[in-house]
């Protein structure tokens, strides 16, 4: 009974979670210009009065009832990892004073925009002052919610539970050392032409051939939507309300092509999870507020990568469906072959941008975002020589000179809103994705589905080992049920490197 | 000090109820097929938070402690106008049992799909279980929130606090002694050709004139977007974001020109509400827990009626902008002239369906069922006789045979969702709407602007009049402030009577 009113009241956290993201949604691709004014408003009350549910007495009674009610099941069983998250979510949000929330939350929104100015003028030192605040304020809430070895695992926590600085130096250095002497070979050899990519193509038509790619591997559009933006998006309001985002440019077909295969991988995840788990600890972020079915955001990225590179990037993949592009852009690719398309979606380029990073160097970007974030938090590093740091890692990295600021740490909005410990995980994800992909091929029907362009064996076996358990294991317990152990780099490097010796003929 | 608290909460309470219509708003606009299924959940969830919140000891100690703040300002200082709104709607929704709310919630959602079916076959009877025990919950809780004469009283309450059963009852006798003897004198002459409104018209050639009528008006398209629905509707997320819906018929050219004036008239209202009022008791309705701006849905409908029929069916509306339809529709309109078009969207045709009725009979439509559900609420009607009573009073009223359920007591979906009180406010707002502009025609600047087919003077006049005020004053107060007196019939009657002896030559 008291289980019951417990899970009553995780149903109504996770109405108002996803109340918060519809709003978010709706700010992004469809309010009006005006509507901003007071948007912010409406979505600082929501979060505020979902964290208040979260941490109030009211449900600290329900849950200290709903632990006495699963003490006697068995520690596997689904109800009691339910109580057991909802636990763990209240401890955290209650860890955090409100006090702490709302002095973070006031930096952000001036941060934003000091952030933007810097960025526009090519100046840190604009920035500094607030992000020196910002680091504080981070260290301030690490050290309340606590943690083992080092502060950024506190926050680290809050994008995936299984990574912290000690298990991420290790996966770092082997990945450096797996991947380095490609970016080295590739560096020597012939670029492919890529000049078709930047030819005109109307946007209507790139929609249209959007579409058709997402339905091709598995969007279910009775459950979701797909919108403009100019930052593309997933977010979902439940498995049944999916919603995407994709960014057209008129001349750059890659962009909307693989940004919308990235986000359709997203959707996937959430659209898979177990409708059994609807409105339960199982189909929402209680520890991060933030209304997601999937376990990390690791384990999403995994999925998004999954699709856009490992299968969207690859070889077969454009055997199979050039025909497809071709069709619906014949006058753009009348001189192109499908291993032109190929190669030329696949063309290595080191540089400063992590958005417009090649599959073979996005991981530098990352490593290097990670290692400043961590000095940060515990200290090591101050945020006067964050620019020599920075400039001096990338250049050690991919050997590329960073210009100016813009191009170099004021690329990314993440640190002005607050956000610290997220960047990892699109390394994770793609050492999780090469590592479940392993493991799939070895079914033969999978396989010979990869290679006739049907997509339903492997969306199955993601959707049965990852998609449908939600937020129920964490992302090394999915590992180990789906692969037989915890995350491993070597399927990883194995993959980049049979790919790029198949590329660049190393 | 904790006036200042209060108004803290009036904000939040805002916010929420605002999140709420962004929630509706999508779903009835954006949201996939699939969505359904969990987004009643979510709405439930906010409307019971919303709710709890206002009606929290927490509020009610901040209520208390406010009272005794502004205890010494004069009666009439906004402040002491804003907290005793608080006290209202506190007092209002404490009074209704939660369990109450709950019964009727839960009879609305399942009393839809029972009506639906009903309409579907054209049997009341079907129905008539659902709506017995809707009008018993209805008149229960009419009880609870208490009356002084009559229990409907407690109903009309919620969408117009001036209107009771007594104020309505002399209202109606005048408009049918008024009205009834236009209708007779009609039916006896010739009517307009009207065949031209029912050519084909192309459905991006009427969103193009939609948006041309809407802008010309004066819609706010910074603060407000205009997309398609079955069911056309105006809603509004503070005055910054006013959204509306269209329908478009291809064959039938009034239901989007019309529909786009009416809901830009409640659009209007919204987006002129003062800036200040922004997330105080002004600007949303704290007793029917609704996001609006607008004081009562009489004086919304008011503002939509003005631009639809007193502004957008005139004869000189029609000589000025007949062109601009007659460019978008060079061929549909070819043979008809500004005057044939303005006879034809006039054109009075008695029938059995409220939606389709004409300017003149409409009210005839509303008088019809705000007796019928006085009686119904006061038990002297049963819902076993309501067949007949509908019947008769229609072919009383207009002399027109219902010919079954469907086109008769089945025809709109209120009842079964537990609306009972809003009809009358469509007649209250015709008549308010004739009593402000027979006043404000007598400003020249106004009248010329009218003439020529400027409309920012009446906007300025309606502005500064009803919107600027939101909910500060009601609807007499309003009226008296703007023409000196209370609501008062005849300008409307004198209107109808010079606007069809014009039409029909009487």
């Amino acid at each position: 009974m008291s289980y019951a009113m417990l899970m009553e009241r995780v149903g109504e956290l996770n109405d108002l979670l996803n109340a918060q993201s519809i709003l978010t949604w709706d700010a992004r691709v469809m309010m009006p210009e005006n509507g901003h004014e007071t948007r912010s408003k409406q979505l600082a009350t929501l979060s505020a009065v979902t964290r208040d549910l979260l941490v109030s007495s009211d449900t600290c009674r329900l849950l200290e009832a709903a632990e006495a009610d699963v003490n006697q099941l068995e520690e596997s069983s689904a109800e009691k990892a339910m109580v057991r998250q909802v636990r763990e979510a209240f401890d955290y949000n209650e860890a955090i004073p409100a006090d702490l929330i709302r002095k973070r939350t006031e930096l952000s929104s001036i941060g934003f925009s000091i952030w933007a100015k810097a960025r526009a003028e090519s100046d840190f030192s604009l920035f500094a002052p607030a992000l020196e605040q910002m680091v504080a304020l981070t260290r301030e809430m690490a050290e309340a919610i606590g943690y083992k070895e080092h502060p950024y695992d506190a926050l680290l926590y809050l994008y995936d539970s299984q990574d912290t600085v000690t298990t991420l130096k290790p996966l770092f250095s082997r990945l450096r050392e797996g991947i380095l002497p490609l970016v080295q070979a590739v560096a020597e050899k012939e670029p492919p032409r890529f000049d078709f990519l930047e030819r005109d193509y109307p946007l209507d038509k790139q929609r249209q051939l959007s579409l058709i790619m997402a339905e091709k591997i598995g969007y279910d559009f009775a459950r979701g939507r797909m919108d403009t933006t100019l930052h593309p998006f997933e977010v979902s309001f439940t498995r049944n309300d999916v919603r995407i985002t994709t960014r057209y440019n008129q001349n750059h077909l890659p962009t909307s092509l693989f940004g919308t295969l990235h986000e359709v991988g997203h959707a996937l995840y959430e659209q898979g999870v177990d409708p059994a788990y609807t409105r339960t600890p199982f189909a929402t972020d209680l520890v991060g507020l933030y209304a997601v079915g999937g376990v990390s955001f690791g384990a999403h990225e995994c999925q998004a990568r999954l699709w856009e590179n490992f299968i969207g990037r690859s070889r077969r993949f454009w055997d199979v469906h050039f025909q497809t592009v071709q069709d619906v852009f014949p006058e753009q690719l009348a001189d192109v072959t499908a291993e032109d398309f190929w190669r030329a979606v696949n063309r290595v380029s080191p540089g400063c941008l992590r958005t417009n990073a090649d599959e073979l160097t996005y991981d530098f970007h990352i490593m290097l975002r990670t290692d400043i974030e961590a000095a940060l938090i515990d200290g090591s590093l101050a945020v006067k020589d964050l620019p020599d740091a920075w400039n001096a890692k990338l250049k050690d990295y991919l050997g590329v000179e960073v210009p100016n600021d813009t191009a170099g740490l004021l690329q990314d909005f993440h640190w002005s809103s607050g956000h610290f410990g997220n960047f990892s995980n699109y390394t994770t994800g793609n050492v999780m994705a090469a590592q479940l992909l392993e493991t799939a091929r070895r079914d033969e029907a999978l396989a010979t589905g990869l290679e006739a362009g049907n997509y339903d064996p492997l969306r199955r076996f993601m959707a049965e080992n990852i998609y449908a358990h939600g937020r129920r294991y964490n992302r090394d317990e999915l590992l180990v049920r789906a692969t037989g152990r915890t995350l491993d780099p070597e399927p990883y490097i194995a993959y980049l490197n049979a790919k790029y010796a198949d590329l660049y003929g190393l």
